[in-house]
């Protein structure tokens, strides 16, 4: 894709703009602060955890041009926490202001059969699939993928949802009604061994910085750990950085974002899927914050404006574990162990399966 | 003096009411925003840099009771980024909340005599000190104490300011001139080998916990860098740590303070001389924030919200260099290097000496 208007150099005491007030709206207006910037965080929801960390902010909808306009003008650059960025708001924001990364990129995100064709595109290996529009086509897709598979809708799904797997023929009916008869995409079941992500940062002078490679542990969908390094082969992991590199080499993207992969045992040996692209900073690389020298969240406030980006050092093993729900209810028991880093979100309810917060437990290198 | 009262567990999402919106202020509330504590921030000048990191501010004097009381009941506790609060405000503000640590130490102090003879009685030792308190006492204290010695104002001084060295007699008059002619105490000149500081800090429950001893270094009585380990042997790292804890332990201080000590060569070996108490969080503490597993700000946070103090943990050799003036101008250029962890204060104008930021250059343990 063509080359994106490229951050300038912004010294301290610029504004960064953030679309998205959650969690990771929130770090990476600390990781702003750490190095002088202001941030302005733009959301509709106006109890965002993102605001207590900033002075400035407008709470309105993405939908909202005029608000969207006047965001622009007060800030040096845009960047957004989350994928779904409605593509009016990214095209709308870039006609003002430089965005970071560029929003062209969401519109091969944000729809998982041109997500998937892309990094097929890439000579990258994914789970078979096909494009889905109807009863008809899912039956003559899942005939020719085979059972089990998942049937998921092509877009806005996050941490399992609009996801439904079908084990069998009789199954094909309910699926396609229960991600509300809308265009899918039918995917084979991935049999994987392990699920890894690789984080990798672009700078605006083309620099690619790559953290090492977490395993990641889910439970219903949503992320419950993160594990560094991964017990994975040397060969693995550097396969698993170069997938990242590659991507964000072809997106000319510039910021940090995540891939996340199926490592997958075959007779001919290990082998990499690409799970999906998330254009943003992401879940999976929170133990950076305190394993690493720079976290993710830092990394990618320096690329955005501009700033040289250092290859990561990575000081210690670590297990990444999100608190969800009530967990963070003994937030300061957890921190009386010297070695566990508590990082709370600040937001008002505790509901099940909801990301409050996270812990990191370093150990020293090399010590599993 | 009497044990002060006691912070009660926080959880996460109470409000930390910080006065001074300075740099440490800033620290300390991008600190707080890590464990998902909100910050109200109060200062009189607008434009401070802690107020760029939270939603929550008061703009007013500290002689401003109306706006004190309303600030001590929007927030769940209340703790200061400098030693010179007025006294006035401190007990006005523990009336109506938690104020951590007690404001009753500021009274020891703020004033050198006080702070010296509170020191003497712990049995510590420091320099040959006199109270003075006109021309006579002057002379008459510098026929005792010998030239060189350096008179300092009792109250309001800090970074060098209302000091005054005296070479000899005749430089006694001009030297009272220069400080004011104000209250003030004479103390001997103090030919060090190097300067240090202890940053120690206490918890609600009484536990002890202490950073490495930096070994610090100014200019034109600025901070300009601090390095750890000290080049001192282990008996003076071990000496100046229970100066330290003794300090903190007599105050029943509730936190985390400097004290800032002298080492000084004598036939009889290195001996340690306390120069001042800083009671709150302090600059040559701030290597903690890349160094350690928890930074003194992290540590002060949890001291006042009640939580857990765990022993920090030291995990780099470390030199911080405070960024003066002008010097933030190449920040970005500064954090090409992966090693060197750039921190900007979000200030105005780079006025000359001013303290902009700092960066911490980290070393793997061990290697000088």
């Amino acid at each position: 894709m063509a080359e994106s208007r490229s951050p300038r150099l912004l010294p301290p005491g610029s504004t960064i703009g953030i679309l998205g007030g959650g969690q990771l709206g929130r770090m990476l207006a600390l990781a702003a602060a750490r190095i002088g910037m202001r941030s302005h965080v733009y959301c509709p929801e106006p109890d965002s955890p993102a605001f207590q960390v900033t002075d400035r902010r407008t709470i309105a909808a993405y939908e909202d041009d005029d608000a969207l306009v006047a965001f622009a003008r007060s800030v040096d650059v845009v960047t957004y926490e989350f994928e779904n960025v409605p593509a009016g708001a990214g095209a709308l924001l870039a006609r003002h202001v430089i965005v970071a990364p560029d929003p062209a990129i969401l519109a091969i995100t944000q729809d998982r059969l041109t997500e998937k064709s892309f990094i097929q595109k890439q000579g990258l290996n994914l789970a078979d699939f096909a494009s889905v529009a109807g009863p008809a086509e899912l039956e003559a897709a899942a005939g020719r993928i085979g059972y089990p598979c998942v049937l998921k809708t092509r877009k806005f799904g996050y941490d399992g949802k609009g996801q439904q797997a079908i084990r069998e023929p009789d199954g094909l009916n309910s699926a396609w009604a229960a991600i509300g008869a809308r265009p899918a995409i039918l995917e084979s079941f991935v049999r994987f061994s392990s699920e890894l992500s690789v984080i990798v940062g672009r700078g605006a002078d083309g620099t690619l910085v790559c953290f090492d490679v977490p395993e990641n542990r889910h439970e219903n969908h949503i992320l419950r750990s993160s594990t560094v390094p991964a017990a994975i082969a040397p060969e693995t992991e550097a396969a698993a950085k170069k997938i990242g590199r590659t991507i964000a080499e072809a997106l000319s993207y510039v910021g940090v974002m995540a891939v996340e992969l199926f490592l997958v045992d075959t007779p001919a040996g290990p082998r990499l899927l690409v799970n999906e692209i998330a254009p943003r900073v992401h879940n999976s690389g929170h133990w950076t914050m305190d394993a690493c020298s720079l976290s993710q969240f830092d990394l990618h406030i320096r690329a955005i404006a501009g700033w040289p980006l250092p290859p990561p050092q990575r000081h210690f093993d670590v297990v990444m574990t999100n608190l969800l729900g009530a967990e963070i209810f003994d937030s300061a028991g957890l921190a009386a162990d010297p070695a566990t880093i508590v990082h709370i979100y600040g937001k008002q309810a505790a509901r099940p399966g909801r990301k409050m917060g996270h812990v990191n437990r370093l150990r020293p290198l090399g010590r599993r």
